[in-house]
């Protein structure tokens, strides 16, 4: 998505981050910092609510269908994404709303490409199939320690388990999310989640407040 | 697919075409004569008979989502595809058994493509994305006039529906078929389908024996 706007379009900022990143309590603050500067905002996730959606959500993660083929996998995650993409954010952007997602594409970089191996160049492609030109305006990526994360999100009762399997997979995830923040530096927005709430907040609103000037400059 | 096969992999057959071609009758006839030549068939039809396959196909065809954008349509269609490629059609043909199989991706580009009006090129991304190079090694197109078809079908008991949009849109379905077949002549065989049903094996046991004497000299 090209930086220059018409003025009635509104702008689409995605918070990404893994385990115990405190996503969403930063989210409200994002909203709460977006609608102090008079901004209409949309707040989703996916699948978006939308009953299809839903159900190819359902798909995916019960535990009915497990072992299905990558590219299956990958084809219903991005079906899913053009429906929310479609029916919920695009129309809402064209309506000069801002909407705020809860994570998006960069996840499946991050969780199915970096973490689990599948070809970043295969999501790449269903990424442009569904997407074009669409990337968000901005992206704020929160993180942190893999370990603190962890302890954070109360999921260190099995310690074993996740000194190896789950620890390896999540710190592929952080290296995968870095990546793509070291390639589009002036989309993503790197923040330190390790630190105490405040100061946490402290640099989300600097960045909001940045981007904020940045387009009424 | 190289027309270069090792021994020991089998060929993909498929049987396209429009309504009241008589399918499912030369569908059992094609069968029958790849039996009588000893080669083990496997016969399948989308969405393959794998659970997730029969989910996707419900999301699909269900009254519950009508509306879906066209991408999600087709992301979900190739989906089902992929699962079937890989959990039935390619196990298949490396076991050495040859597939037999109602319908493959031609029908997206002449149902979705030439009948609803979905770039073909769009279809052509997802079937590179989902097949990579592989083809079916043999294609036979059960052609008719839409009237005939339709008449066969018992599908003319409202004249002034079909005389209308329903005719238009499987003329632009056969339209649609028989390009693909002019431009993969050597893949893709168009039968006649409207002669009687002894006609028209006769021109389905001819392309059989066809195919199986130049694999064979």
């Amino acid at each position: 998505m090209t930086k220059i706007k018409t003025s009635a379009r509104g702008c689409f900022i995605t918070v990404e981050g893994g385990e115990g990143a405190g996503k969403s309590s930063n989210l409200a603050f994002i909203q709460s910092l977006l609608e102090a500067a008079g901004k209409p905002v949309l707040f989703t996730r996916e699948p978006g609510g939308t009953p299809l959606g839903e159900a190819i959500r359902e798909l995916l993660l019960g535990h009915k269908h497990t072992g299905m083929a990558d590219d299956t996998e990958l084809l219903l995650m991005f079906a899913a994404r053009a429906e929310h993409l479609h029916r919920k954010i695009l129309p809402a952007l064209e309506q000069g709303k801002w909407v705020l997602c809860d994570r998006f594409t960069d996840a499946s970089f991050a969780y199915q490409g970096a973490g689990r191996g599948i070809s970043a160049e295969r999501i790449a492609t269903l990424q442009q199939f569904v997407q074009g030109v669409l990337r968000p305006d901005l992206t704020l990526l929160l993180d942190l320690p893999v370990e603190t994360g962890l302890e954070r999100a109360g999921k260190r009762s099995d310690p074993d388990r996740f000194e190896s399997e789950a620890h390896l997979f999540f710190e592929k995830v952080r290296t995968g999310y870095l990546q793509i923040a070291a390639r589009e530096p002036d989309r993503v927005r790197v923040i330190d989640a390790s630190p105490g709430l405040q100061v946490v907040q402290d640099q989300i609103a600097e960045v909001i407040q940045g981007y904020l000037d940045n387009l009424n400059g």
